[in-house]
Parts: C-alpha cells; structure tokens; sequence
C-alpha cells in the first residue's frame, strides 16, 4: 500500500467517524412561547418534531413574534417591553433590547427593514434596525399606544387609548412622516389590519361600535362600523374585550367573537355589515381561518377552554367539535391548510391535527404553550 | 480511569456522533429559468444577488417550479418531460427523471409529499414521491393533459384536451379517488385554481366561453362562464391563446388578457361576471396582482413585449408605462409586495423595481431568463 494511503487509512482509523448532519430550511419552521418560563421553541412543522429550546426571553405572559423575509430571524415581543431577535439558523439569541416599559405589540416593515415595538409606558412607538436592533426613530405619544401593525409601502400603524387618535408613519424616506387622524372613538384597544393592507379596524372600549381607516386614501378619515358592537349587555372590563387579533377572514366573509356572548359574527368583507351568528360553546376567543377560507377553528375563554369548534363558513354550522384538552390557548395552521396545530397549555402539549378528517395525526412536548407562529407568517402583509 | 469510563470512551470514539442539526434560511430564495441554456439560477431577493447557476435541467423553453413545504428544494418541470429536484440549500440536483415525452406542467401536494407532472406523450398524469421521485401513481389518458393543479386536500385537478374531461385525483388515502367530470367543453387547452382552492378555471380552444368547478361541491358539474371569452373575431391558434397564469386576482376582481384584443378584461371573483375592461399597449400576457392587491403589473406579446404598464384595480386606469428592455417574459413580486422582478430575456437581465415610486433599485445579469419563482411559493395553494 503507498504511503499516502496508509497515512490516510491511519488518520480515518483516528478519528471520530464524521457526525451525522441533519438539514432543516427554514421554511417549515416555527416558534413556540413557553409561556411561564421565558422560553422559545423552535419547532419543524413537517417533521412535527421539536429542533431547540432557546432561554431568556424574559415575560412571555403576553407575546407575539414576526419574522425576517428570509425566514431566519424571529422577533420576539414580550410583556415586559422586551424585543428579542432570534436566529432559527444558529438557534440562539441574535440580539435583545429591553425598549420601554409594560409593552405589547409589535410588527415588521414591508421590505424587512425595520421591526416597530409599541408599548403603555412610557406609551408611544419605537422603531428599530431589523438587523443590528439600534434605534432609528421613536414616536412618543403620552398614551397607552395600541393596535400597532404594518402597512405596505414602508408603513406603521397604531392608535391611542387615551386621545382616540391613530398614527400613520411612512419609513420609506429618510425622514419618517406621519399623518394623524382623530376621531377614532373612545378608548382604542386592539385593532387589526386586513390582509390586503387596506383596511384598519380598530376596537373601541369607551364606546359601542368600531372605527376603520382606508389606508389606501390620501386622507383617510374614521368610518364608524358594527354600532351594536360594544362592551355588552354587563358592561365588560377591557381585559375581557375580545382581542382583534381573533378576527378571521373566511373566504368573502369575517368570523370574530361576539362581546360577553357565547356567539361568532359574520361580517361581510366588503361591506363590514352583519352577516349572522353561530351559538357557540363558549365565548369565542379566536377565530382561525383555514387558509382555503372554507372552515374556521374556534377556541373559548375559561371555563370552556378545553373545547374547539370547526365552524363551515358559508352555512355558519358547526361541523365538529374537539377536546384536545385544559387550557387551549392559539391555533396555526400550516401555510396550505393541511394541518394545524392546537396549543394546550395546562397539558404541556402542542396536538397536531388533520384539517380535513379531524384527526389528531401527531403532537410535541411543551412548556406551559401559549403562541404558535409558523415562519410563512415572514410573507404575509401584517403578520 | 475506571473500567466503566474507558468503555464508553471507546464506544463514543467508535460510534458516529450524534446528527448535528444544521438549519439554513430559504425563505427569501428564488428560482429564474434560464430557457436556451438549460439552466437555473439560484437568487437571493434581500440581497438582489444571484447565489449559484446550476446546470442540467434539459429543455426549459417552457418551464415551471415548485416548491416543497421548507422551502429546501424546487422541483423544476421541463418541456421535455424532465422533472428535476434541485437543492436550493447545496445548489445541485438532488434528483432528475424523464417522466414522459412533451409534457407542460406540474404540482405538488397540500402536504409536500408529492408531486404530479402532466405530459401531452402518452397522455396523463404521473405522481411521485417528492422526496425520492420514485413513481408512487401513474393516470393515463389517453389525451393531451393539460391545466394540472393541486387542491386542498391532497387533491390534483387536470383536464384533456381530446375529451374535454376534468379528472380530480384524491391522493390522500392510500388507493387514490378518481372523479371524472364530463362535459367541460371543447378543446380545454389550460387552466386555473384560484387562490383559495375553491374553483377550477377552464380555458376552451374549440369553442367561445369557459368552463367552471367548484371543488367543494361533492359532486362537481361544469359551468359555463364568459361566453364571449373566446378565439376572437380572426380565430387565433391556440399557442396564441392566453394562458391562465396570466389571470391575477386583484381584491375582489381578476383580471386578465382579452382574447387577440389590447385589452384586459376585469371580472367580479365571487360570479365570474365581466366588470369592464382596459385598453392596453399591446396583447397581454400575463396580468400580477400586486400582493395587496391594488396595481396589476401586465406585459405583453411581440412586438410590444419591450413593455410593461402598471393598471389600478378599482379604476382600471393606466398608473404608470415602463420600458424594462427587448422581451419581458415574467413578472413575479416579492412575498408582501415592495419589489417586482422582472425578466428582460433579451438584454440578458432581471430589472428590479420599488413598487411603489415605480422606480428601478437593481438588477441581476442572468442568461436569456424567463420565469421567475420566489421560494414564498411554496406557502400558497395552487402555486
């Protein structure tokens, strides 16, 4: 045998045999809150399986996440005004700012340039460096700032509990511009805005009924919607207002909680005037559109938080009902709608059912779940 | 050292290391055909920056992508019947078969696991293991097969040119579920399935008009729809037709090129009714929604394929005229809308454009490019 050879032949005897390299993309990728202890899972939605667990995110009691256009980085925003970058490739903390107070909300501009945070204290919005997380602009506005989201064209959208005011701020210059609209209503709690970037509905707590904008207007100017749409028969405590983000839209039609009634509304999509009701089994807290917009999934406040209903859009039926455990806290549905996957929180569990037949086809191993994102929401105007 | 310690050491110095789990960011990739060279560019959108050219696909003068669920591969369907699986993440062919003769067209399924490849010779549908592009099902026709798409479901639609059948293959169970609809017209010679999945669009060459399904009836009955939507005043040949792919729906309208007329025809999507139509710099080819829906970009058949015009929706009115160069071929936007890309196929280039200034921020140098596939893709239905 030459030299080079047994050389060779010594040197693989020597050494470990080369590790075994498992490939994941990014695409079928996902996060996971755990919610009471600070953690993120990272989470592959084909294999069904769990890739990492990543420490030190701080309050998740109330988080959401958006992420990069190439899908690498996850934004993680927490209740404690924390902004946590994420690297899905590296598994591990890319970047973190502690930037303000008791905060919720946050959002990703169009071209993945910049990631908005908005929060109660000191209550304003502020603006960063998707990339290095650095400062750009803040927008300070002596209120409770809510219903922060994205808007094509290098946009940023929220409103103010206190004034009844939304914001309007273009970042596609160098120098941000902002257009004020008032007269939004009393008391903004949430908003939403519609997957065409059009349309931003915004709760109203002070007052029955909802406001929205047609952010396609060179000056838009507040539309009252839904008049009956208030705080209920007993008037309820804003925590319990649904939140918007359980709107859903459903085809040619939106599916979101009644208020402090077991019932889901239709809307009309175009025209945002009731359609009906479905009498549902408890008081719905979102509303999940398959992505074929033919059925929407719905989970209920305690004490009926064990239970999620498929609701068929076009007839408002109730075609199923499931119990897939305590505590049933978010639905994700993969980007083609072939599965979803069910957060249950007081089961450390995430269930992974088939959207078709129903059937629970699989699950994962979780601390205390609360949000589940999947990274398709990178592609997606205000997700 | 005790005896205990020194056996596992010889153990873990013999055995493999544990699979290292390596994770790669495909979400903002894509795919542009390279059509008289047989090759394909890899592209990297944030970047506008081509990552590698890879070789072998075979004939792609007429050639289309898919993506699987994570983004990691394309699979690329040639004019020759070459159905190529490329790895976008080591930049080479993972796969090829030549499935069949002159074939158009592919698909893959809801769920990943699957992909279909159409041909003209022998005629019908072959489906195959996306992961090993072993043949798992294989549907002769007897016919030229044409307008094969996926649907919710673990569904693909095709349609034959001979018979003017429609056949809805239900692959999720382990025997596949033929449907046959009879009667959808003369000569179907392309189609469509609209973003939600719900209807399958059939273009017809024998005869004015198209045809309709809708796939969530459980027995599906063709309808006719647009009976003057047909071979115009002077029949055209049928690779004179336009094709389907050229539809785009923009909110609650499609839009898409009149038959031999400077036209783009508007209809309402919800009763596939004509709206009204816009007069236009040429014959269209293809009409892009924008993602928010608000501007259609079209381009157009020699000899005015120098240009590009951008087209309201609500209004129908022509915003903006561009001269990209010598035969645009494709148009495809990023996933949330703020570029298009667009190929010049004879200045050897893709032009980059804002889309909202209009205004041109790059380009890519790339060999007599057609199509353009972002790897977004892979997150939507029919696509």
């Amino acid at each position: 045998m030459r030299l080079m050879s047994f050389l060779s032949l010594l040197l693989s005897l020597a050494l470990p045999a080369k590790a075994e390299v498992e490939v994941h993309a990014t695409g079928d990728l996902g996060v996971v809150i755990e919610r009471t202890t600070g953690s993120v899972l990272i989470v592959d939605q084909s294999d069904m399986d769990v890739l990492a667990r990543v420490e030190g995110f701080g309050d998740l009691s109330h988080a959401s996440a958006v992420f990069s256009p190439d899908a690498r980085f996850a934004y993680i925003f927490g209740r404690d005004g924390g902004l946590t970058k994420l690297d899905l490739v590296t598994q591990s903390i890319a970047g973190r700012v502690m930037q303000a107070g008791n905060s919720i909300g946050g959002a990703i501009s169009d071209d993945g340039r910049l990631v908005a945070v908005s929060n109660y204290e000191p209550g304003g919005v502020r603006v960063f460096d998707a990339q290095t997380l650095d400062l750009v602009a803040d927008f300070p506005t002596q209120s409770k700032t809510i219903g922060l989201v994205d808007a094509p064209g290098g946009r940023f959208v929220f409103s103010m509990w206190d004034t009844g005011e939304t914001w309007i701020v273009d970042m596609s210059d160098a120098t941000p511009d902002v257009t004020k609209v008032s007269g939004m209503g009393a008391n903004p709690y949430d908003a939403l805005i519609t997957g065409d970037g059009r349309r931003y509905i915004v709760g109203l707590f002070g007052e029955d009924g909802m406001s929205t904008l047609d952010l396609w207007s060179d000056a838009p100017v507040a539309q009252r919607i839904l008049p009956g749409y208030g705080r209920g028969e007993e008037p309820l405590p804003v925590y319990k207002m649904p939140h918007l983000e359980g709107w859903a839209l459903a085809g040619d039609r939106f599916a979101l909680p009644a208020v402090g009634r077991h019932e889901l509304l239709w809307l009309d999509a175009q025209k945002l005037t009731e359609l009906g009701r479905t009498k549902t089994h408890g008081q719905p807290v979102f509303a999940v559109a398959r992505p074929d917009g033919r059925h929407v999934w719905v989970n209920y406040a305690h004490p009926h938080n064990d239970t999620v209903q498929v609701i068929e859009a076009a007839s408002g039926e109730v075609l199923h009902t499931l119990k897939p455990g305590p505590a049933v806290l978010h639905m994700e549905f993969t980007a083609r709608g072939h599965q979803v996957w069910v957060s249950v929180r007081d089961a450390n569990r995430i269930d992974i059912y088939d959207t078709q037949t129903f059937e629970k086809i699989g699950e994962v191993p979780a601390e205390t779940p609360s949000g589940i994102f999947f990274t398709a929401r990178a592609h997606r105007i205000g997700l």
